[in-house]
């Protein structure tokens, strides 16, 4: 089939390589000129405008793999005059489930087919393939199965319609916040490995012996060993984390939904404190034991 | 090489066998009759002593796979007098780090090498292979290589030797400590999964999607995605989860480490919360909601 992808970011960009190399074809547009280059320079198609791309497509497949929020919205009230029954959009993004399911409302109403993928995989899926969850109808699944076929591991495993409109995004979005945690508890295990000194451990050669049989081998596990190898003090990188949202909707989820999730809220926290090194909460705790412990506190330590 | 395999459960008796398919030979020991027995039904020599499995044994090289705590003392004063400097003793059981330290400054002053092994890998070790975490002298080790060559998944990986005596138990309670964060961001994930009802997800089949391709795949993933296709509600397991000590000597590491482990000690927490449903904590949290706002609060709901 022929792709329109709208964002050639890294996934984006990604997502067109495997497509080519899975046999398909794309023309992507961005509106940043430095990112349609790099493609055109390998022989992609690319346009600078969302008509043009409709109209470099026989039959419209669009994939969006835009920053969540308005963007979103924006590259849908353009696309949607210029679609019709035939065409399917797909929002490939990390959009909020909740909107995405009145998105799904929006669109369903103008006629044009619409469904929303949680895409997994980072910038290692263009060689191994993405994780790809499906939400949306049956009959709109079916009409793109083949891209799915071609961007997941194998045809047959690592992608899936995992139910209705929002769904795809509501499982991805777990997942992200599964990947928190599973990040975190690795964080905290290799600082105690690094901080009891006497055994003068080798950080990256015991993730490498944990990533063969036993029980805590993973994906994350062996990117861990190969960054460790590369850099054993890490100094290369801050000790500040970022979040890109998905952990902060995950944790009102499960407040909203009474489910106790302790351990990914606190993957969560655990990034926030590392960005608030000047805690305003830590000088509150330094002031009170200063006046009710007379314990010494030097505002400068 | 033939080995000394004492303790003949689930995971002595898998390590026996692996040994076996590797080429070498193993003498079992348990006190327990019917453990005994199961092995010699497969052909496999067992004895009804531990002074019969080192005179069964033309270089003994001992291997406890026995409960930590006294059984392990139990087994190395009664072994001391039989052994000597040809031999090797390894301790391959959970045996917390300290402990082993200060073993292994008994067993060396008694002349008999000694050596600590973190063994994972569960029952699946012995079809795929034990990961090995190995702490002791070098000279030891390389005595003794055969053997973690046939235990590991393959004779160059997943077995290390990781640094000197009490080091490879010390990095198998890290994996352990781990392990208990990793399994607990994956049940909340997949509790909010599940709790979002009018998606209908299928939870086995998301965790299959997830094992391919995405960022949170991992051995322990696969393993849920079986446990979840046998059982979608797992009715058939206990809500109240134990824990064998491991997680427990990691949190209280950490604080004598001053190194904060927010995740696996919450991991552990949950545990410990998940067996005390009738909470003195929560009872007394009830009586002040009900004594300061007035909420009603029903003592049998």
């Amino acid at each position: 089939m022929r792709v329109g992808m709208v964002g050639l970011g890294k996934m984006g960009a990604g997502l067109v390589r495997r497509l080519r190399d899975g046999g398909h074809s794309a023309v992507g547009f961005d509106p940043d000129p430095s990112a349609r280059n790099s493609l055109s320079a390998e022989g992609i198609q690319t346009v600078g405008s969302l008509s043009a791309l409709v109209d470099a497509l026989p039959s419209p497949v669009i994939w969006l793999m835009v920053p969540a929020g308005s963007a979103v919205d924006r590259c849908i009230d353009e696309l949607i005059p210029l679609l019709g029954p035939d065409a399917v959009l797909i929002d490939g993004g990390n959009s909020n489930y909740k909107q995405t399911i009145e998105r799904h409302a929006r669109v369903k109403a103008s006629g044009v087919p619409f469904l929303d993928v949680g895409t997994s995989g980072g910038i290692w899926g263009a060689d191994n393939g993405y994780c790809l969850m499906v939400g949306g109808e049956t009959a709109v699944v079916e009409r793109v199965r083949p891209i799915f076929e071609a961007l997941a591991p194998t045809p047959t495993r690592g992608w899936g319609h995992v139910g209705p409109g929002g769904s795809g995004h509501y499982v991805k979005m777990i997942h992200n916040g599964i990947e928190y945690g599973l990040m975190q508890a690795y964080a905290e295990g290799f600082a105690l490995l690094k901080r009891r000194t006497e055994f003068d451990l080798d950080l990256a050669g015991i993730a490498d012996i944990w990533s063969r049989g036993s029980v805590v081998r993973s994906w994350l596990l062996e990117l861990t060993a190969a960054a460790l190898k590369a850099d054993p003090d890490l100094s290369g990188v801050s000790p500040r984390v970022d979040d890109s949202g998905e952990g902060r909707w995950m944790v009102a989820e499960a407040v909203d939904l009474n489910v106790a999730a302790p351990v990914i809220t606190l993957a969560l926290i655990s990034r926030l404190q590392s960005r608030d090194p000047d805690s305003f909460s830590n000088r509150m705790l330094s002031a009170m034991r200063r006046d009710f412990g007379g314990h010494a506190v030097d505002p400068e330590s």
